[in-house]
C-alpha cells in the first residue's frame, strides 16, 4: 500500500512531503486533557501526606494493615521461637555490656547525671521493639545528640548551677523532638530528613566527633572549671588555662592507658570478625578494672575524679517536669526540632544500611513514627533523646540478633543494672568514661568518604567542609546552617539559571545531542536547535530562558552572517522534552520570544512539548500564534520540516 | 564496506549484534571532561554577577563601553537634533500637564505635603534622562509605591502628628530603596524582580487599586478623621463612622462631577487615538476649573477642603534628614527593600513593554542601576521614591516622544510650576486630587488578564487571588507574602517530588514517549522504560526518585507475574536525558537502586546520561558497577540491547 522507497524519496525532494507532518501534529496536539482544576496540587498533597490505600481491600482490612504497620511486632511476633530468642538473648547481653558504659558516658556529655543515660537505655528500646520495623537497630543515647542537647540547652540554664531547670529543659526538648518525629512520619514528611545531604552528614559527624573529643578533655585531664562553649578556640583556651592552674595527671594516665586498651581491642575486632565481642565488652571490662583499681588504691583521695553517687531504681516519671509555658518553651521546641532531624538522620541512615545488608525494605515514615513515640514515652519517664546508635547497631548485628527482641533484652539488663549495680559504680573514674567515648568516636570521622566526595562533587565537598568547620569554630547550629545554605544555593542557581544546550545531529542518524557533550554532532545550516534544561518554565526562570535563547539567535545569527551571509538563521527548533510544566509567566515569555524572533525573521519551532505544556499553550492560544504546523513530536521531524521550508524559501527568493 | 541489510538483520537475530554497541558505548562514555574544580560554581557566579567582556576588545575600549553603558545619553546624544527636540518638547509639555496634578495627588496618598510630589517629578527624571536606556518611560511618583510607603511607614510615625519624623523615614526608605535597586543592577540580581510572577502582579495591582480608591474616599467625602489602616474592613468602618458624624457633601459633588468629566475624556481618548491628549490634559483642566470655581464661590469657607499653602521654590536638600542610626533604621531598610522591588517590577514591566513596541532591547540590570541612582539622588533632594509610571509613559509615547529629553522637559516645566504657580493652587480642592487618582486607577485593575490566568493556570490564579485578597483584607506585606508563598510552594513540590514517567514505543518507530501523554505508545514486554522528570538528582529528590522507581519495578513486576508469569520484568531502562547534574547523594541513591534491582533479578540500564552525570558516575565507579555495556546513547539502543539479552536468557534458560 505504501509508496516504494524511491517514490517517497522523490516526494521528499520535491517538498511534497508536507502531507505527512499534519498527521503527527494531530497526535502531538490531541493528547488527553490533563487532570481537572486543583487536581495538580491535590495529587501532590495526597501523594505526600496520606498513605495510599489499596482499592481492592475492604476498610476493615485496611485498618488492620495500618495497625500492623504501626506495630510490626504483630507481624514478626507470630513466628517467634526459642531459637531466634537464643540469638537475640546473646546479642542483647553483648549490647548491654557496651550500652551501660556508653550510656553513662553520653549522659555525662549531655551534662546529666549518669542514671539518666541508663534510663534512656530502658524505656525507648522497649517502645521501639514493638513499633519499629528495623531488626538490627540498637536504641539508646548517642554521642552527637547528647552533644547537641547540652550545647544548645546550657545557654538557657547552667547544668552545674541549676541542674533541676536544666533537666526540665532536656525533657521538654525531648518531648518536642518526639512530637516532631512522629509528625514527620504521620504526615509523610520524611523528605525533610533528606535536606541534610550525605555530604553534609559526613562533615557534620566529623566536626561533631572532634568537638566531642575536645569535650572529653575535661574528664581526661580532670579539669574542674571548663568552658560551656563547644568551639575549638574556647575549648583549647580552657584547657590551656587549666594546665596553668592545677590539674590531676593521674586522671590522664588512667584514661590514656584504658584508651589504648580500648583502641587495641577495637583494632583486633576490626581485623578478625569473629572477635567482634572483644571491642563490645572491652568498655565494661575497662569500667570494672578501673573501678577496682581506684577502690583498692583509694586514688579518689589523690585527685582521680569518680562518678560517685548514682541514684538507682526504676525510671521515675518526669511528666510533671515538662514545661509548655514560660520563656523557654519556644526555645525548647526549636532545640527539639534540630535534635529530631539529626537523630532521625542518624537512625534512618543506620537502619537503612543494615536493612539493605539483610535485604529488606525499611519504610522511613514508619520508622519516624516509631522513633517519635519512643521519645515521647521517654520524655515522660526521665529519658533524654534516644535514637539508633551506629556502633551499637553494628555490635548487635555482629552478635547475631534476629529481631528487636535484642533491644528488649538489653533494656531489661540495663534495668537490672540500675536496680542492683549502681552502688558499685561509685569509684568508677570519669576519665574512663571519657576514654570509652573517645574510642567510639573514631567511627564518626570518615576521611575516606570525605575524599570520595571531593573526587566526585566539589560543591558537595564544600557543603561538607562548611558543616565541619562551622561546627568546629562556630556551633552546631552555625555548621548546619552553613552546610544547608551551600547545598541549597546550587539548587537555587540551577533553578533560576537553567542551561540552554545547543544540539547537533549525529551524522547519518536522527539522533540529536548536545554539541558540547558530543563534538561529533553537526549543526544544521540556517538552523539552531536548542534544548531547555529545566523541568519547568515558571516565573523564576522564564525571563532568563527567553533572554538566553534570544541572545543565542542574535549572536549565532551575526557570526553566521559575517562568515557566510547566505547561511543566516531562519528557524530555531526548541526541544521542549524536558519541560513538564509552565505557568502564565512562562507562556508570556514564549510569546515575547516568538515576537522577538519574528522581527528577526526567524521561525520558532517546538519539538516534543509535554502534556501540560500542550494543554496550557492551547488555552493561551500560543499554539495558534506559532502555528500548529510548527509543533512536532521529535526534533528530527522539526528539523526536516524546517529544512524543507528553507529550501522553499530559497527557491522562491 | 558495510554489511547489506539482510546480513545485519540475520546478525541481529543471532544475537551477534553485540559487536556494534561497544562503539556507541565508547562515544557515550568518552565525552570531553567537564570544566575543572570550582568552575561550575565560578561560572554561575561570573555569569550572574559580572558583565561579560568581549575578548577581542582592549581594556580601554571595555572601560569606554562600560561608561557608555552607564550613561546611554553619550550614545544617543550625539545624534540629537532639532527635529527630535521638537517632538520631545511637545511630549514633555503634555507629560507635565498630566504629571503636575498627579504628583500632587500621589504626594497626598503618600501622606506628604503636595510640594514633595512635585519635587519627585524634578530630580529623578533628570537623573534618569542621562542614565536610563528607555526612551519612553516617564519617571515620577506612582500610586502603588505612594500607598506602599505610607501604609508601611505610618505605623512608625504618624504623618499628621509628627510630619517631620515621618518625612525623615520617607527619605531614609527612599535612600535604602535606591541603594537596593543600584545593587540589584550592579550585581546582576535582576532575577529577584522575576520572583514576583506576572500573576502575582496582576493580583497585587488590582488589590492595590481598590485599596487606593478606598483611601481616596477621605478626600472625596471630606472626612477629617480617617483610619491609618489600609484594609477594606477598617476603611469602610471609618467611612461609616464619618457618615454618622459630619461630612461635607460639597466635596463629594465637586469630586464626582470632575471624576465623570475625567472618565469621559479617558473614554474618548481610548476610542480615538488621535485625541490621546484629551485625557492627558483633562486633569490640569479639572484643577484649573475647580480652583477657579472654589476661588469665585469661596466654597472653602463652606466645607470644601482645599490644598491651601504649598511651599514653592527649588527642591531643598534632605541629606541631613536621612537616619542611619536609631530604632527605625532597620525598619526603613526593610520598607526600602519591598518598595524597591515593587517599583522596579513596575518600571521594568513598563519599560520592556514599550521597548518591545519600538523594537529595541532593554537591559533590565542597567535600568536598575539608573533607577537606583535616581532614587539615591532623589532621597538627598527631598524626593520620595520615583519609578516609571504606566499611565504617563503611555501618554509620553502617544505624544510622540523620541528620547529621554521629554523627561527633562517635564522636569523643567514642573520646576517652573514650583517656582511660579504654587500660590495659585491655594484654592484647589482635595476632592479633585482624589478624582484624578481615582480616574488613573482603572488601568491597574485587569479582570481580563485575571480571567486569562484562571483559564491557563490554576495555581497562578491562586497566587493572584492570594495577592489580591491579602492586600484587601490584610496589608500589602501580607498580600505579597501569601502570593510568593503560593508561587514557590509549587516549585518546591516539583523539586522534591519529581515525576517518573513510563515510556512506550510508538509502533514502527524508534520514538519513545510517555504512555500517559500518548496512549498509542506500547510498552515492551519484560521491560520497563522510565524517564526521570527532574533536571538534577540531588539530595532533595534522590531518595524519593529511587523509591519511586523501586516501587514501579515491584508493582509492575507483580502485575505482570499475576497476568503472565513468563513476562516478568527483566530490565529497567532509565532515560536520564533530563538529568543534567548529580551529587554524591544522587549517586548513592543510584547505587542503592542498582543493588535493590539486582536482588530482584532486574538489570538497570541507562540511556542518554548527561555530560556531568557521566563524569561523576565514572569518578564514583558507578559505571563499573552497572557495566559499561549497559549505558547507551538513546532509549532505542538500550531497548534493543535489553530485548536481545532477554532473548539470550530465554534461550539459555
Amino acid at each position: 500500500m505504501g509508496p516504494s522507497a524511491s517514490e517517497s524519496r522523490s516526494a521528499a525532494e520535491n517538498g511534497v512531503e508536507e502531507s505527512n507532518p499534519p498527521e503527527i501534529v494531530i497526535s502531538v496536539l490531541n493528547t488527553p486533557a490533563p487532570p481537572p482544576l486543583g487536581h495538580e496540587l491535590a495529587w501532590s498533597i495526597r501523594e505526600g501526606i496520606f498513605p495510599r490505600r489499596n482499592k481492592s481491600s475492604s476498610l476493615f482490612r485496611h485498618v488492620i494493615s495500618v495497625f500492623c504497620g504501626l506495630f510490626p511486632v504483630l507481624s514478626w511476633g507470630k513466628e517467634y521461637n526459642g531459637k531466634t530468642f537464643r540469638s537475640d538473648l546473646m546479642a542483647g547481653l553483648t549490647l548491654a555490656s557496651l550500652g551501660i558504659p556508653q550510656s553513662i558516658g553520653y549522659a555525662n556529655l549531655a551534662k546529666l547525671d549518669p542514671q539518666y543515660g541508663l534510663y534512656t537505655s530502658v524505656v525507648p528500646p522497649l517502645i521501639y521493639a514493638v513499633m519499629g520495623s528495623s531488626r538490627e537497630i540498637a536504641i539508646g543515647p548517642v554521642a552527637v545528640v547528647s552533644l547537641l542537647l547540652s550545647s544548645m540547652l546550657q545557654k538557657l540554664a547552667d547544668p552545674q548551677v541549676d541542674p533541676v531547670s536544666y533537666r526540665k529543659l532536656v525533657f521538654t526538648s525531648t518531648f518536642f523532638a518526639g512530637i516532631f518525629q512522629a509528625a514527620f512520619g504521620l504526615f509523610r514528611l520524611g523528605f525533610l530528613v533528606d535536606f541534610l545531604s550525605h555530604a553534609v552528614i559526613v562533615g557534620f559527624m566529623g566536626g561533631a566527633a572532634i568537638v566531642i573529643s575536645l569535650q572529653q578533655l575535661k574528664g581526661l585531664l580532670g579539669i574542674a572549671h571548663f568552658t560551656t562553649k563547644t568551639d575549638v578556640v574556647s575549648v583549647i583556651e580552657a584547657v590551656w588555662n587549666a594546665f596553668h592552674q592545677h590539674w590531676h595527671p593521674e586522671n590522664f594516665y588512667l584514661g590514656c592507658s584504658f584508651l589504648v586498651f580500648l583502641l587495641i581491642t577495637r583494632f583486633i575486632g576490626r581485623r578478625n570478625n569473629k572477635l567482634f565481642w572483644l571491642p563490645a565488652i572491652a568498655p565494661l571490662i575497662s569500667v570494672i578494672l578501673s573501678t577496682l583499681l581506684v577502690f583498692m588504691t583509694r586514688a579518689d583521695k589523690h585527685g582521680v575524679i569518680t562518678i560517685q553517687h548514682i541514684k538507682g531504681g526504676l525510671n521515675p516519671s518526669s511528666a510533671k517536669q515538662l514545661q509548655f509555658t514560660g520563656q523557654y518553651a519556644a526555645e525548647c521546641a526549636k532545640v527539639g526540632l534540630i535534635c529530631a532531624i539529626i537523630a532521625l538522620t542518624e537512625a534512618v541512615a543506620v537502619g537503612r544500611s543494615f536493612a539493605s545488608i539483610r535485604g529488606y525494605h525499611l519504610d522511613g515514615n514508619k520508622e519516624m513514627v516509631a522513633m517519635g513515640f519512643m521519645n515521647i514515652a521517654g520524655s515522660l519517664s526521665s529519658c533524654y533523646l534516644a535514637t539508633g546508635s551506629f556502633s551499637r547497631t553494628a555490635v548487635n548485628y555482629s552478635a547475631g540478633c534476629k529481631t528487636a527482641v535484642s533491644n528488649i533484652v538489653m533494656a531489661i539488663t540495663v534495668f537490672a543494672a540500675l536496680e542492683l549495680l549502681t552502688r558499685l559504680l561509685y569509684y568508677t573514674p570519669i576519665a574512663i568514661l571519657a576514654s570509652i567515648i573517645l574510642s567510639s568516636l573514631l567511627g564518626l570521622i570518615d576521611i575516606g568518604e570525605a575524599y570520595a566526595i571531593w573526587e566526585v562533587d566539589k560543591v558537595d565537598f564544600l557543603a561538607c567542609l562548611g558543616a565541619f568547620f562551622g561546627i568546629l569554630f562556630g556551633s552546631v547550629e552555625i555548621g548546619l546552617l552553613i552546610a544547608v545554605a551551600i547545598s541549597f544555593s546550587r539548587i537555587i542557581l540551577n533553578l533560576i539559571r537553567p542551561q540552554i544546550e545547543m544540539l547537533g545531529r549525529i551524522q547519518g542518524t536522527d539522533i540529536f545531542c548536545s554539541i558540547k557533550q558530543y563534538p561529533m554532532a553537526n549543526q544544521e545550516s540556517g538552523l539552531l536547535i536548542l534544548r531547555m534544561d529545566s523541568s519547568f518554565l515558571y516565573f523564576v526562570n522564564a525571563n532568563m530562558i527567553k533572554e538566553r535563547i534570544a541572545k543565542y539567535c542574535v549572536k549565532e545569527g551575526q557570526d553566521e552572517i559575517e562568515e557566510n551571509p547566505k547561511e543566516r538563521i531562519q528557524s530555531v527548533v526548541i526541544d521542549m522534552s524536558n519541560v513538564k510544566n509552565i505557568d502564565t509567566t512562562g507562556i508570556a515569555a514564549l510569546e515575547e520570544l516568538h515576537k522577538k524572533l519574528d522581527t528577526l525573521g526567524i521561525q520558532l519551532v517546538m519539538a516534543n512539548p509535554g502534556w501540560l505544556l500542550i494543554h496550557k499553550m492551547k488555552l493561551a492560544s500560543f499554539v495558534d500564534l506559532i502555528g500548529e504546523k510548527w509543533i512536532f513530536l521529535t526534533v528530527g521531524e522539526a528539523v526536516e520540516a524546517c529544512l524543507n521550508a528553507h529550501k522553499d524559501n530559497g527557491n522562491n527568493g
